[in-house]
């Protein structure tokens, strides 16, 4: 499919009409809205509070190297997928809004504090090179040479010259400016007969906001569109779940599906870099302090972000700061730059990041077997979930879009089909285990979606 | 004079009439005014961001035995009178305004974190026992059963009965309401003259906000007011310079007169405690943790204060937060209390106390050779300064309070004379070798003031 049937519209009884409705207005669903866009199609995002989750928090490191971990090979492969979109991405998105998400290639840095830190990151480093990434230890002379401001006390750091960055709220205001883009211009466009409904206050162009998704809409055994918390309604022929950690509190999910979310907490810092210690940093620096990881990204306005904790406690609430992660972040950030302690603490930031068990995403469509209807084909029709994406989704939003795309044009790339919502149902499991779940996704027919 | 002369009002100039101006929104200034309002006076507070400034940061400590320091007896007297004041003070306060400002007696305990610390707390004993204070040591085991979150590695614990606390913030919101008692009631209150002027935006009955002063008004050889940096005048007997480091910045401040204030920037922390750690700590727990001060003080809200560095840096601006200094104060509370790492952040504040020289307030009338005129009294008339409270000045709101009421009532209570504003004025000084200072002040005998 590549040009859309159904123009954005509000009917008379509140109802949007769209190709495409994404609950969840984070990095990922504006992502996928944006890509969806591109292809032609109508498309709603519906969020209460777009960019407020998981997304303000992320330190926007596109770092398919550094965020290697033994046993992940599957995740390695989408990431290093998605870092080879980032560039286009950027660009694409740079022109279609018409400002910067602060994509920047600068490298990273990989530090070592002591001497077991040292071993871990070299250990780690000779699994990245089986992958066939490039980590070139430096000496401590040499890599203070890149960066002054580094301890001289660092055991180890390793020139990792693949990960870059981009920051996350620019990249979520870019998204939202490339989607209303051509939107209320009066000019003929096909978004026009877009409006604002009562129903979904806010809605503009191909896209909503202040509106709350309560659960999935059904039609004759297909998913059809979004229940709003006012009454209103979107229908839509995909609905995209990308609402993180609340994916799986929405009413009328596939019977015996199963999305098995955990919040991993994360403690963020922003900081000010006083005009004499400018830049602090020209890499990124992700160290290992005593086992424990710590980085520091630099920002091209002279701030820096420090982060994360991963604390899978819950404080009073799901944004609570612990005092612990940020006396944690401070101290180490200061084992790698000494000189952190004399910058200017602007903002600290918590947000719960939607883990899974295998620390992969939950992304395509739901396999037929949990769901009553179109079997034939082997999925669930008119629903597509892209939640769990942990630590990585800014840098796999190019790449969850992409597979979006692919899925809405009637396409699959077998390569992602490890990824299947329904991995941990055990009803799609019974079905999974006849045969090797690789094959079993990459020699099923794709559904044939007509919006 | 016991009653004023001087309905509040504002003529057809934009000129606001009243018996008092004080100049600065903070405890001080709002302290000085409740006190002139109480005395029959009507008032005018200048500020255009009152409450925002040291106040806005402070912990509220009122802690005349812990806060006592080596050669500064006369500021150990003061303070003590100021504690002696608090109960009545912060009495009269609830039953004016209808609200509570958290005034609190709980006791404070000095903490040692080891050796050193504990002979440095204990040789400070000895001289607070000579002045009469009471601190008695408990052993580690009789203050942990006190407070059973205290570290068992802590080297000593001293109880301090006497020093105990108020919440700045509701403090400076309790007398803004005290201040606004009675005026805009129609009920024939003597302050109903009072209106909202052009000039003076926010003048309400006897209290301004939202103005600001840029220097004095002076009428035939003596402050007659305030100038306002909207055009708008202040026209009153008396003039109280209560704007902390501002004071200096004022024009029109008397030729000659010289006051030393530099800025002592203050990190400050507020922290939630979660329900299974309340409380967290039932005394105000000051430590002395390798040399440097912290203090963590218990609110009845179920949140802690945790302060305060002492920075004579600047970063980029007077509030910035600097990095190093919320890192020491989060490693030097755990220290004390290790459960301090299970709060949650909700707030990091800096701000700039006005320190002087000898760390005490400059705080009375400007002796008469710094000023053209009304040389026979001594002290220029029209013109009181009440600044440079550094750490001090929740403590002293009441002392300040009272002192400046005795020299609207022409009275002076000799004690405090050492605090004039003119001591670190050359000219002033040149007199004032001629005698001892001391008793220049004493027998000088105070200006009698009609408003």
């Amino acid at each position: 499919m590549g040009a859309s049937s159904e123009p954005l519209a509000i009917d008379a009884k509140n109802t949007i009409h769209a190709d495409v409705a994404v609950i969840g207005g984070g990095v990922i669903g504006h992502g996928i809205a944006w890509e969806a866009k591109r292809s032609g199609r109508s498309v709603v995002v519906i969020d209460d509070a777009p960019g407020s989750g998981a997304s303000w928090a992320a330190a926007g490191m596109l770092a398919p190297v550094s965020e290697l971990h033994y046993q992940e090979e599957d995740l390695l492969e989408f990431m290093l997928d998605a870092s080879a979109r980032w560039p286009a991405f950027a660009a694409g998105l740079t022109e279609a809004s018409g400002t910067d998400p602060g994509y920047i290639t600068t490298p990273t840095l990989a530090v070592g504090a002591d001497a077991a830190d040292r071993r871990a990151l070299m250990d780690l480093r000779s699994v990245q090179q089986a992958s066939g990434l490039s980590v070139e230890p430096l000496t401590v002379r040499g890599a203070r040479q890149r960066e002054p401001l580094l301890s001289p006390g660092i055991a180890c750091a390793l020139d990792t010259p693949a990960d870059h960055q981009v920051d996350p709220r620019l990249l979520v205001a870019c998204l939202q400016a490339a989607l209303a883009q051509g939107t209320d211009d009066g000019g003929g466009n096909r978004d026009k007969g877009a409006g604002r409904g009562t129903a979904a206050a806010g809605v503009v162009g191909g896209f909503a906001v202040a509106a709350r998704a309560t659960g999935l809409l059904w039609r004759g055994g297909a998913v059809a569109g979004v229940r709003l918390a006012d009454g209103g309604t979107v229908l839509a022929a995909e609905t995209v779940v990308a609402n993180g950690l609340h994916a799986a509190a929405l009413e009328g999910l596939p019977p015996g599906l199963n999305l098995p979310l955990r919040p991993v907490h994360g403690d963020i810092l922003r900081l000010a870099v006083p005009r004499h210690l400018q830049p602090l940093v020209t890499s990124t620096v992700r160290g290992l302090v005593r086992g424990v990881p710590v980085y520091i990204v630099p920002r091209r306005d002279g701030t820096v972000v420090i982060g994360a904790t991963q604390r899978e406690d819950a404080l009073s609430g799901t944004d609570a700061v612990s005092a612990g992660g940020v006396y944690q972040l401070l101290r180490d950030a200061q084992v790698l730059v000494p000189a952190v302690a004399e910058l200017e603490l602007l903002e600290f930031t918590a947000r719960a990041r939607p883990a899974t068990p295998d620390n992969a995403p939950l992304l395509g469509r739901v396999p037929a077997p949990l769901a009553a209807a179109d079997g034939e084909h082997g999925y669930l029709s008119g629903l597509i979930i892209a939640t769990g994406f942990f630590r990585h989704g800014v840098l796999l939003t190019p790449a969850a879009a992409a597979v979006c795309r692919d899925l809405f044009d009637g396409r699959e790339d077998p390569r992602w089909a490890v990824f299947s919502p329904g991995r941990f149902s055990p009803r799609a499991g019974a079905r999974l285990t006849t045969g090797s779940p690789t094959n079993h996704f990459r020699h099923t027919s794709p559904t044939k979606e007509t919006a």
